[in-house]
C-alpha cells in the first residue's frame, strides 16, 4: 500500500500446498474412465514414465505398453551411448555415494551412437508397443529422424526450460514447426511453466505439452540456479493456455504434468489443475522392473560443470503393476495410482479426465504427522 | 493479476491455524450450558464417539451414553461380522506392525451378519442407552431396518464422501427422503465439507449432518488421493448451509464436526467454526474402557485395493470419564474436554453452544514448541 | 469469491513472524531514553518482572527496582500462603517431572493469609522499593485493600482473561471504577487482547492494561482450551484502542504486552506494536537471584482440574543486571534486553518509546538455522 | 475489516521464499555477459567477497581481482589492528567454541594503526589489483584519507545499519556529499533497506548502495534486536529507488544486495529482486585461499556489550576458482556461483544483468527435502 518495489511477486502452489475438494455428486470408481490420447494415440491410464535412464529401458517402456501407459525412452542416454548399457547400469548403482556425480559426469561424456537409436526403437517396436523417445533441442533435428526412421511413434523434445525461440551460436534455433512436417508423427515438448511459452509453442503444431521446472527435490534446479515454479500453478498457467488455444483454434493439446509427484494424492492434484495426464520418474524408479534396481538420477545431475541432483536410492517398491493398479497393503500412497485416480474421480462425480478438470481444489498446507499427534478420519 | 490461471484456489484452514479471541464479557465456567440436540434427542455434552471398532464397542456405547454423550456402533465392523469380536480385536491388537493392514483386509473381509446387528442394538438397548449405528450408503436400504427394528434410536449413514446423488451400477442410489420416511427414526448422514452438499443433504429431511473428509494424520485420504479439507474451512461452509437452511425452513440440522480432533482446543475451535457438536475417535481409543485397548484403525484402512491408514498405537490416557470431565495432571489438552469446553465458552462469555457460535476467531499458526524456547502467560 | 462461509478469519501475527524495519534517521544508542510512567510513577526502563512465583519473591522484587524496573509480586502465591514459602520452593524444585503438576495442584491448594499479604508488602516497602501486587478478580475487592493499606503502589488484577463485565454466581462481579475510588493507587487490570475489551477497560480509570492472553508455549491455554491471540497483534489491537481513547480523553493508559517473549528483539517488536512496556516471566526466572533457581511455573499450571502448563527447568543464564543490561558473551538475545532495545532504537532513530510507535514493521516469518546453512550480514 | 489496529504491517519475502520463472525466449549461457561497473570501474562478475576477517586478506582482495570480482578488505579489522594478524587469526581459529565470542571481544578492543591502513591497501595495489577498502561511519572521515592517499580506488562505508542523517554526540555525523568531494574515488554505502533511505543516500551522490539488514542466521541482528528485512523484498525496495533515481537525474547507482546468501539460486534471484551485484561472506570463508581457514565472523559478533552472532566454523569447499566457476561435483549450488548466474540468465533470455532484472519471479516456499520423499525433475 504506497510502498515501492521493483516488481509484484504472485503467489505459487504446489502439491503439498492444496487439496482437492469433493463434488456434488459422487460416482462408483468402477464407472470412470481413465482414457487420454496424445497427437490421436489412445492410453488407457494418463500416466507417462519419464525419459529417465534409471526408470525406463526398451523392455520397460514395453511394460508400460502393456499396462496402458506410456514410458518414454532417453535417446541421448546409457542406452544409445552404450552397447550393453547394463554392465554401465550396474557400475552406477554399485559406486559409493561420495563418487556417483563425478562417475556420472563420466559416463554421460561417451558420444550417443546413431545407430544405437534406431536399434533401441527396434526393440520396443519389435515388442508391438508404442514407442517414444526423447531428445534434447541440440539434437532432435539431427537424430529425430533417425528415430523416426526406426519406428518411432512419438518424437518428444525435452529439456530442463524449452521455448519455442532459443537463441544460440552453436546450432540454429530448432523450428518447430519445421520438424513436425518432416517427422510426422505427434511431437510433444517440454519442459515449460508458463501460459505465455505454452500458448507460444502450441502455436507451432505440437501435439503434447510438457510442464516442470525444478518441482522436485532430487533435482536441484531450484536450489542451484533459483529457477523453477511449482507444479500445481505450473499447470494451471498451462492448461489455461490449453483452452484458450483449444477455444480459439479447435485444437486440443495434451498437457503432461512432469515431475514433483510422490503419491496418487498428487497425481489427481495435477489433473484437477487441468493435467490430461502425468509423468512420473522415481515412483516408476522403484519398480521392480526398473533397470535402475532402486536408484535414480537424471541428466542434468550429470552436467560436466554444473550438476543438479544426484543418484538417488529410491529403493524397490513393488511390481509395475502394484504400483499402477494395486492391490497393495502400502498406505501412504506410493502404490495404486490408477486405483487411486479412480477413487478421486469417483469423489468428484467425475466419469473422465476431462470431467475431472471441473473439480473444486483450495490451498492446505499438508499436516505434518508428529510422532505424538494421533487424528482420526473415515 | 492479470496473470491467466485455469482455475482459482482458495485458502482453507484447520485446527492448528487458528485461534478462538475471547469475548468482550466473560462468564463463571459453572454458569455455562454444554447441551445438544439431534432429532429431538437431547444429550449433556456436544460429544461422539466415532464408529471405529477400536474405540466403540456396545459396552463403550453404553458408558458414553452414562458419560452425557453418544457412542455410534460401526454396523459394519467387528461387532457384527464376528460371534466373538473380542478374540479378532486381541489378534488384531497383538499383530505385528507390519503385518496389520495385510491382517486388517482379511479381518474384514468376512461377512456382515444381519443377526448380529440386532444382537449389538439390543445390547446397548438393555442398558437402557440411546443406541446409534452406523451403514455404509451401500447397506443402508438393506440393513439399517434390522437395526430400527431391534430398538436402535440413530441412524448413521456414513461413508468417506456422502453426496444426496451418488451414482453406481451396483446397487441403485440411496434416496435419503425415502429412507427416513421408512425408519422413523432420526438420521445423520456424512461426511461432507462443502456448502452446496451440505445444503442438499438438509433438503432430503436428514437430522444431523457429519463434516471431514480426510482431516486427520491417522488416514491418509489426503495422502492417497489427494482429497480433503481441512476442518475449520468444512464446518465454516456446511454451518452457512445450516443457518441458510434454517433461516428459510425454520428447521434446525445439527451440524457434527466428525475427526482431527487431538486437544479441547479443537473441540472449542469446531464449535466456534459452527458446529454444534463434535465427533471424536482417537482421543476415546485412548479410554482405559476402549476395546482397542490402545489401538485404533479406521474402515478406510481396511479397503482391499487402496487402504488409506492403518493401525496405529494410540496409547490409554486415563478412564472415559476423566478424558471427558477430569480432573486430571495432563496439561497437553488430551483430557478434561468438557471442562476445557466451559473454560472456553466462559472466556468468550457464552451460556450456550449456540452462543459460542458468535465468538470472534482469528488466524494463527500454531507455535512450534522447540526445547531451547521458554514462554510465559499467565 | 462467493463462497459461503459460517465466519470470517482475520490473520494475527506473532513476534517470529514479524521484523523491524530500521528508520530513515539513525541516532546513537546512548541517546535515547526509555523511560516509562504507570499511573504517575516513572520507572526508567519499560520492563516488568511477572508475577509468578518462580520469578519474582519480595527480594526480587526489591532487585527489579534498584535496576529501574518493576516486580510484582503475586499476592494469590507460595509467599501468601505459607510462612516459610522457601521450603515449599526447595519441594517443587526437587520434585520429579511427572509429579509436578500434581505436586503444585496440592501446594496451591493451601489457602491465602491475610496477614501474609501485608507482611510481603512491608518487606518491599522496607527496601525502599515501589511495591506491586497482583491479585485475581475473585479475591480483589477483599484482599486489596489489605496489600494497599500495608504499603502498596501499585494494584494488579490479573486473570487469564479479564474484561470489564465477569458475570458469575459466587461473587458479584468487581466493579474497575469502585475499587480505583477505594484504593486510590493505579490500578493495571489484564489480560485482555482485542479493542473492544481494552477500550471497555480503560473507560473504568484504570491506569494500565495488560495484554496477552496464550501467546506462549510454557503455558498451554491454546492447546487446552484454543483461545489465545498472538502477541503482535493482540498488542496492534490494543494500542489502537490506547490511542483512540487518549485522542477522545486526553488521559494515556499504559499498555503493557504481558508473556510471550524470548529475546530482546521480542521485546522491541512488543513495543513498535505500541507497547509502552513489556512484562517478562521466564527471563528474570532464569536469573541467578530467581526465587525458582532456575524452575518456573504459572497459577494455571495449578487448576485442580483442568492444569494449563506445566514446571519447566528453564535453567540459569546470569545475574539480573547481565540480563538487563549485560555485557555479555551469549549470542541468541536473552540477555541485555536493555541495551537491545537501545539499539533498535537507534536503528529506528527513536529518542524515545513513543518515538519508537512510529516504526515500521514488516512480515517476515523467521528463519530455521538448519545446521548446514550458513549465511551471513554485517 | 473494520479491525482497529495500531499500524498495517506488509508482507516481506527472503530468498527461500521466491523462485525464477523462466522466460518466453532462452538463451545459451555462452551468450551471456556478467559484467558489473561500480562508480566507472569495471569488473567481469558481478560478485564482491565482503569485509570480513576470515574471508577476506590482502592476499585474497588480489585473487578476487584476478577472478573478475572485488574483494573488500575490513580497515578496521585484524589486518589493521595487528602488525602480524596471522597469528591472531590463528589464535581465534584454535579457541574453543565457548570462548570464541570472548576472544573476539578483546581482540577486537585493540586499536586500529593509522600505518597499518595504507600497508595493506599497498600490499593490494602492489599485486596489480582493484583495492577497495571498508570502514564504519564512525571512523570513515579520519580514517579514509589514508586509504585513498595510499591507493585506494573505492571507499566502501558499512555498517549494520546506516542512513543519510545519524544523529550521535560523540562524532559529527558524517556527511556523504562532503566525503565523495574529499575522496575523489567512488564511495559505497550501506547497508539500508528501504526505498527512503536507498533514495537519500543516492542523492548524496554516492557509486554503490549496499542492501541487507539482518539478512542471515549467522548474524543474529533478527533475534537480538529485532530488527531486520529480508532479502528478496529489501532489495525489490531499494532497486525501485535506484530506477526512479535515475530516470530523474540519469546516473544509474549501482545496488548491491549483501549477505544472506547460500547458493547460487539466491545469487540469481537477489538479481532478479533488481540487484546489479551481490555481496557474499561465508562462501568465500569457505574458499580454500580463505584466511581463516573453514572459519567466520562478523564485526558485530565482536560487540563489547551485545555481540550479535558468533565465530562458526563453515569449513572449506574448494578453491576460489571453483566456488566462482567450477567445475564441480557439488550439487547443493554451493559452488559455480557464476556459472549457476549464466544458466539462469540463459533460462531467462537474458544477455545482460540488465535484462536478468525483468525476469518474473513467484512466491514458492522452498521444499522441504524430508529423507522419505522422492521426486523427480528432469
Amino acid at each position: 500500500m504506497g510502498r515501492r518495489l521493483f516488481k509484484e511477486l504472485e503467489r505459487s502452489y504446489g502439491f503439498d500446498e492444496v487439496a482437492i475438494v469433493p463434488g456434488q455428486v459422487t460416482i462408483n470408481p468402477e464407472l470412470t474412465s481413465t482414457k487420454m490420447t496424445i497427437g490421436g494415440l489412445d492410453f488407457d491410464i494418463p500416466i507417462l514414465a519419464s525419459a529417465m535412464d534409471g526408470a525406463v529401458s526398451p523392455r520397460f517402456a514395453t511394460l508400460m505398453h502393456e499396462m496402458g501407459g506410456l514410458g518414454v525412452l532417453n535417446a541421448e542416454g546409457l542406452y544409445t551411448r552404450y552397447e550393453d548399457p547394463y554392465s554401465t547400469l550396474e557400475e552406477i548403482i554399485s559406486m559409493p555415494k561420495e563418487e556417483a556425480t563425478r562417475f556420472l559426469q563420466k559416463v554421460y561424456s561417451q558420444p550417443i551412437q546413431d545407430h544405437l537409436i534406431g536399434q533401441r526403437v527396434e526393440e520396443i517396436k519389435s515388442a508391438g508397443s508404442i514407442c517414444a523417445v526423447s531428445f534434447t533441442p541440440q539434437n532432435t533435428k539431427r537424430m529425430s529422424p533417425v528415430a523416426v526412421e526406426a519406428g518411432a511413434d512419438i518424437v518428444v523434445v525435452q529439456s530442463t526450460v524449452t521455448t519455442a525461440r532459443h537463441m544460440s551460436t552453436s546450432y540454429r534455433g530448432l523450428i518447430f514447426s519445421e520438424l513436425i512436417e518432416t517427422l510426422n508423427v505427434p511431437v510433444m515438448v517440454g519442459n515449460c511453466v508458463t501460459y505465455e511459452v505454452a500458448q507460444e509453442l502450441m502455436e507451432t503444431g505440437i501435439d503434447g505439452i510438457l510442464v516442470g521446472v525444478g518441482p522436485g527435490a532430487a533435482c536441484t534446479t531450484r536450489e542451484v540456479v533459483g529457477v523453477g515454479v511449482p507444479q500445481v500453478t505450473a499447470t494451471l498457467e498451462c492448461a489455461a493456455a490449453r483452452e484458450d488455444y483449444f477455444r480459439r483454434t479447435g485444437r486440443y493439446v495434451t498437457v503432461i504434468t512432469d515431475g514433483g509427484f510422490r503419491t496418487g494424492g498428487d497425481v489427481c492434484k495435477a489433473i484437477v489443475s487441468g493435467a490430461d495426464a502425468v509423468m512420473l520418474g522415481t515412483p516408476f524408479a522403484q519398480a521392480e522392473e526398473a533397470p535402475g534396481r532402486g536408484f535414480n538420477w537424471g541428466m542434468a545431475n550429470a552436467h560436466p560443470e554444473l550438476p543438479r541432483g544426484t543418484r538417488i536410492n529410491v529403493g524397490t517398491k513393488g511390481t509395475l503393476k502394484q504400483i499402477l493398479y494395486g492391490p497393495t497393503t502400502a498406505t501412504d500412497g506410493t502404490q495404486n495410482f490408477v486405483g487411486a485416480l479412480r477413487v478421486a474421480m469417483g469423489m468428484c462425480g467425475a466419469y473422465t479426465i476431462r470431467d475431472l478438470h471441473k473439480a473444486r481444489m483450495v490451498i492446505a498446507p499438508s499436516i505434518k504427522t508428529e510422532g505424538k499427534y494421533f487424528q482420526m478420519a473415515q
